[in-house]
C-alpha cells in the first residue's frame, strides 16, 4: 500500500502519517507540497495520502480543502496529533552556550517568550523538521532548533528544554484521503460542502437549522469563498455523525430541496494520537 | 506615521500596505513574521499593522486572529488585493531557455499544469519575493520565478508569461490593525468574537438566528476551537454594518442576554485594490 505525505523527514506530517498507518506495511511516497500529495491520490501514485487540514504551524487549510475537491478525493479518516514544541541540539548542547535557534517563523513566535530569555540570534528555515537536520548537520553545541520530538529523535537531538510553546492546547489535524468514495462502517463524523442556492441574508443560519432541527451536533464549520462567482460563499461543515445515519441522509435532503448544492466530502472516525 | 508589515520587500504584504497607505508619509517597519508584526503594534513600536487574514498564497489567518486577539489590537480597515502569478526572468529571458522555476511550493501548485508545460525543474524558497529576489541576484536567462508583479517590478525582472496561475479569482484580504479601539466614520462591517456560554446542538445555528432575526448579513464566519477548554468552539464573524448601527449593538446585547461572550475585533471599509 502507497501512502503520499508532506516531507521533508520529521514533519509533522510525517510523524502523523507513521504513527496512524504504524500496523501496516507501507510504500512512502514524499511529497514538497499538500496540493502534490492530493495530486498524487488523484492519479493513483498514491493509494492514499495525509494531508493537514487544521494546523497551528505549518501549512494551510484552505490549500487542503481546494486541493482536495479538485481531485474528487474522499476523506476516509482524520487524525488529531498534540503539538509539543522542544529546544533541540545536539548531545551535550548546554542552554547557556545556545547563542541562535533555528526554525520557522510561526513556531518561533509560538515560544517567543522563552527564546526572548535566551538572548540569542534567530535563524529561518523552510520547517521545522528541516533546521533541525541543519541542527544535525551542522554539529555544533551553540544552536538548537525549535522542532516536534519526533524531528529531534529522527535526527539524533537532544532535548535541551521542553515544551517551550506558550499555547496550551496545540494539535493539528490531518485528513486521510482515498481515491474510493465509501465510508468506514465505523464512519462518525461527515464532512459536507454546501454551496447555497442564492446569496441572501441568513442563508447559512438557514442551513444550519435544518441541522439543528435533526438535532445533529456541528463540529467544524468555515465559510470559503467559491470560485464560481465573484461575492459568493461556499460552507464546509463537519457533522457529528456518519454518513449511513438516517440523520444525515434527512439532512442533505433537506437541503437540496430547498435548492443548495450538497456535496459529501467523507465520513470518518477521528483517531487522536496521544 | 509607522507601519509594520511582513516582509522581505516584495511580498504581497507589502504590495497591499505601499497602495493602502500610499498618499500619506509613512515609516516603514518590516518584520519575519505576522505575530511580530501585530506585536509590533501592541507594543507601540507602529501605530498600524497590516496583515493577512484570508490568504491562498502565502500566511495564514489563524496566525493572525490569535495574535490579533493576544495583542488587543481593533481592527480598523481590510484591504482585498487581487493576487495574480508571473513567470518572472531577468530582461532577455526566453521561455524555451527556462530550465529551472523558482518559487514557494504554494504558489508552484497552483501554476501547475503550466510548469508541466515546461519541463523544468523547480527549486524552493521561503517568499515568492526571495525567490524573485535570487533571480535578480543569479542575473541568469535559465531560470525565472513565480511571483507577483509587484515583485518582479521591485527586481527588475520582466513577465516571460503572465497570468499562469490556474484559480480564476486569487485574492487576498488583510486587516489593518491599530491599538485605537475606535471605528472609523464610515464603517460598513463589524468583526465579532463570540464565545457561547455553554456547547449544545445548534449553539452555533442560535448565534446566527440573531443575526438573522436582525436582518444582519454575514459576510465570513469561522469556527476556531478556544484555548481555554478542551473540544470547545469559539466564532469568528463578520456582520455587513458598522459597529454604530443599531442593528449590531441590539445583536450584541441578545447573545450576551444568552449568556454568550461577545468581542468586537474591529469594524472597517473594505479597500478593493485592482
Amino acid at each position: 500500500m502507497k501512502v503520499a505525505y508532506l516531507g521533508p523527514h520529521g514533519t509533522f506530517s510525517e510523524e502523523a502519517a507513521h504513527r496512524y498507518f504504524k500496523d501496516r506495511q507501507i510504500d512512502w511516497h514524499m511529497c514538497d507540497s499538500v496540493p502534490e500529495v492530493l495530486e498524487a491520490v488523484g492519479d493513483g501514485l498514491a493509494d492514499w495520502g495525509i494531508a493537514p487540514i487544521e494546523n497551528a504551524i505549518e501549512g494551510t487549510i484552505n490549500m487542503t480543502v481546494d486541493s482536495l475537491l479538485v481531485n474528487d478525493l474522499y476523506i476516509a479518516g482524520e487524525v488529531i496529533l498534540p503539538v509539543s514544541l522542544h529546544l533541540l541540539g545536539t548531545p551535550g548542547t548546554k542552554e547557556e552556550d545556545i547563542r541562535e535557534v533555528w526554525s520557522i517563523p510561526p513556531a518561533l513566535a509560538q515560544c517567543r517568550e522563552y527564546i526572548r530569555s535566551l538572548k540569542v540570534k534567530t535563524r529561518h528555515f523552510d520547517s521545522t523538521a528541516s533546521a533541525a537536520a541543519a541542527i544535525r548537520e551542522a554539529g555544533r553545541n551553540d544552536v538548537a532548533a525549535v522542532a516536534s520530538a519526533y524531528a529531534g529523535d529522527l535526527f539524533g537531538l537532544v532535548k535541551v528544554r521542553r515544551n517551550i510553546e506558550e499555547s496550551y492546547e496545540n494539535q493539528t489535524r490531518f485528513v486521510v484521503v482515498t481515491n474510493d468514495k465509501k465510508a468506514p462502517a465505523d464512519a462518525r463524523k461527515t464532512m459536507l460542502q454546501v454551496i447555497p442556492s442564492d446569496e441572501y441574508t441568513g442563508v447559512l443560519s438557514s442551513i444550519l437549522n435544518v441541522f439543528s432541527a435533526l438535532n445533529i451536533n456541528l463540529t467544524w464549520i468555515e465559510s470559503r469563498p467559491t470560485k464560481k462567482k465573484l461575492g459568493a460563499y461556499q460552507f464546509f461543515l463537519e457533522a457529528g455523525f456518519g454518513v449511513q445515519n438516517p440523520l444525515i441522509e434527512k439532512a442533505v435532503a433537506v437541503l437540496q430541496t430547498y435548492g443548495h448544492e450538497v456535496n459529501i466530502l467523507g465520513s470518518f472516525t477521528a483517531t487522536k494520537l496521544d
